[in-house]
């Protein structure tokens, strides 16, 4: 029934799949949070804090009102551990057979990687359970190899078996979905010099942001050994090389402005400062984690940081933002536009007319959401702007990096902070369903008529 | 031989001409407020005073780093309001000379507004000689009823009839060239409440947003009587129609938002708080006229001004910004991406594909020179963002409000806002003219392949 249920909404009603699965998920996550022995003190969560921290770690944002360690019990942050789990799953099964709604519907003749996986001719809920089944082998699997190779460091730096275990589990899911929760109060701080805990952490976090469609296509791809290029498909390549060009750009401007700032990279020797620049690249796109105080930024870094939170990471991924492919089609269009081309091409493909008008629908409507949100805090607190618009867009992309200001929001804020979390999430994934909905075509067509633009 | 000259780049390098122009343009008036006699005192301008202030008359832009009423001398301010009056045509002829060569080259069947008025047959050199005089025509009837309206009340309010004629021919020119430069120290703040005033000034700045396409359309159309509204362009439409529901839309935000404020609406009777809204509203797209202190206003006023001022007036309008015609495509794009339509249809009319991609264009570019010069000038100056948000908008927009820090900005601050009121004047007009040149048209078109969205 339920199965049915789902399967007939992800056909037709993609959009509200998405909203009211995650809104249910959020609510269930919340109540488990409610209890007073969710909290370390058992005095119980108050609601706001209860619903912001499930909403966060559902989104897998890691925006936080109260200190992860310190507030909550263990059972408190076993439930946040599973959110994320939870989340990250659902954000990637809900988003690709998403990507199966379209293929189907607008008859594309090279479909998804997500469908070509599943068997011709089998049913629906044969696909929808067997991609399920293949996300949760693909990403348990890369989750679990992150934390085998952090248990040995953690070992080394003197914690209990136990704790180890504890914490490279921890680190192993929050990287790799993008989470951004730390299970101790300093976080990665104390690790900023350390390469055996950074890296893999980093790497999760970039793996992750890849997206479901990328890492099943490079899995397919690496069979065909020599021919492994020929292999990989157009999203495949859009969103590695906007993903790395991002990186590469992150972390020479932002090294460039910090390296003599003394509360960040100021004071560290040149291996710290590689580490904490390529931090400071790699998670706002939208790993969340930091190595040091983003408060302590400048104002310039900030805006850096801000657009690159914007753009977030692949589709289909734990990332959040606009997605890296919709910055690339929209960069390519731009290019094709001041050439003169009538086909905007890349990698030897033409990119169809129809995703560009997608891409504005993203890029506008979240740009929305972070111009209302803007007003709305600017009005309500008494925060700067800049502080602002970066906790703001760190909720809207679910970034999770914050210069410090969450905590101290009035209860305004954090329902409305909740609220962009929440949008931000399912906001974009809703907009790709209006694609599969594409099938009332008119027969009628006006005659064209050219407005002046710009 | 300069005309061929012209006619050719016009016609092979649209944007080339575009740039070419206004930077010699610019150059000459700042020779012109180089001497000692340019200035009050007789001491002479610095440099970059004199370069700012040039840019910002040629670019009817309006923002000062000194103030005009009491620097300039009587020849400074001629020469001041001399340069509005030739930046303001060129600004409309060079955009609708280009709107011509948009219709020629991609052989549109309506042809654009302005290459209809001209006799087929002619030569290319009659039709710019004629297009020309066009709008010396009409602009300078709209400027002069303006400052026909505006003379018997400065007269009424016992000024000379020498001052009153040279304040009302100012604020004529001024207004309808959406310049926002002010003849006095006080500018219009002591006619906050004064409708007789305020309305034509407001009406002034309106019509010249709208852009000569739509005048000249709305006079042909006029000619119809009772089939006037068949005979209105798309662009007309759009244009006006967007126009007004920002119009309203900032209206009611700003009034509603200042209410309150005892430094700006707040201690005014209703009439003036309507006044103080209904310029509020109209004069960030792009008239840059204020009758309260806008450093005054609330931080949250501030961004929705942004908003209005990043959006600009009318296509080949004395407005700057995006063009409300940018801004209502990407809309319409949206609400068709929602509702699933194959094509994007408006007021019986489809609208034409690529026009999406140039929007997209048109935002993009204006954005990204928006946040480099935002992270420019946060990094150079100690302001708050709020303020440097304004302030770069409203220079890129060339609207010329201010939130009062322009005057303080250091020389590297001067020389960016005079760079991006340059290339916010042409930059727009130069991507128009890449579709001009849209001819390289390729043979082989590579297979579609479709990446994922959002
Ligand atoms: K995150
Ligand atoms: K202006």
């Amino acid at each position: 029934m339920l199965r049915e249920w789902v399967d007939r909404t992800a056909r037709e009603y993609p959009a509200r799949l998405a909203m009211t699965v995650f809104a249910a998920v959020i609510t269930l996550f919340t109540l488990l949070l409610l209890p007073p022995w969710a909290t370390a003190t058992d005095t119980g969560a108050r609601f706001v804090d209860a619903l912001f921290t499930a909403t966060s770690a559902v989104c897998i944002t890691g925006l936080v009102v109260v200190d992860t360690a310190e507030y909550w019990s263990e059972y408190g942050r076993a439930v946040i551990l599973l959110g994320i789990k939870v989340g990250g799953l659902g954000v990637m099964t809900i988003a690709s057979l998403l990507g199966i709604a379209v293929s189907r519907r607008i008859g594309l003749t090279q479909k998804l990687l997500t469908a070509s996986e599943t068997k011709t001719g089998t049913t629906r809920l044969g696909e929808v359970g067997s991609l399920i089944r293949l996300i949760i082998v693909v990403s348990t699997s890369i989750e679990l190899t992150i934390a085998l190779i952090l248990l040995p460091r953690f070992l080394a730096l003197d914690e209990s078996l136990g704790l180890a275990l504890w914490h490279s589990t921890f680190y192993g899911i929050s990287a790799f979905n993008n989470a951004g929760f730390v299970p101790t109060v300093d976080g990665l701080l104390p690790y900023a010099s350390d390469w055996l805990v950074i890296i893999p952490v980093v790497l999760g976090v970039f793996i992750g942001a890849l997206g479901f469609p990328v890492m099943l296509n490079l899995l397919q791809a690496r069979r065909h050994g020599r021919r492994f290029l020929r292999h990989l498909s157009l999203h495949t390549k859009l969103t590695i090389t906007t993903s790395v060009a991002l990186l590469v750009a992150g972390l020479v401007i932002i090294g460039a402005m910090e390296w003599a700032n003394p509360e960040t990279l100021g004071g560290q020797d040149l291996s710290t400062k590689f580490l904490s620049a390529l931090m400071a690249s790699v998670m706002p796109r939208s790993g969340g984690f930091n190595t040091f105080d983003v408060g302590a930024m400048r104002a310039e870094s900030w805006l850096v940081t801000d657009a690159l939170m914007f753009v977030g990471g692949g589709s289909a991924s734990t990332a959040g933002g606009i997605k890296v492919t919709t910055l690339a089609v929209m960069l390519l269009a731009i290019v094709a536009e001041a050439r003169g081309d009538r086909d905007v091409d890349v990698f030897g493909r033409r990119i169809p007319r129809d995703t560009l008008r997608l891409s504005i629908a993203v890029v506008f409507i979240g740009a929305t959401m972070v111009l209302v949100s803007c007003i709305a805090l600017v009005r309500i607190t008494d925060f700067s702007l800049s502080q602002i618009l970066f906790e703001v867009i760190s909720a809207f992309a679910t970034v999770g990096l914050s210069t410090g200001i969450t905590g101290d929001l009035p209860d305004g804020g954090k329902y409305w902070l909740s609220a962009l979390m929440y949008l931000g999430r399912v906001g974009t994934i809703s907009v790709l369903g209006a694609l599969a909905l594409r099938d009332r075509r008119r027969v009628i067509r006006f005659p064209e008529e050219r407005p002046i633009i710009g």
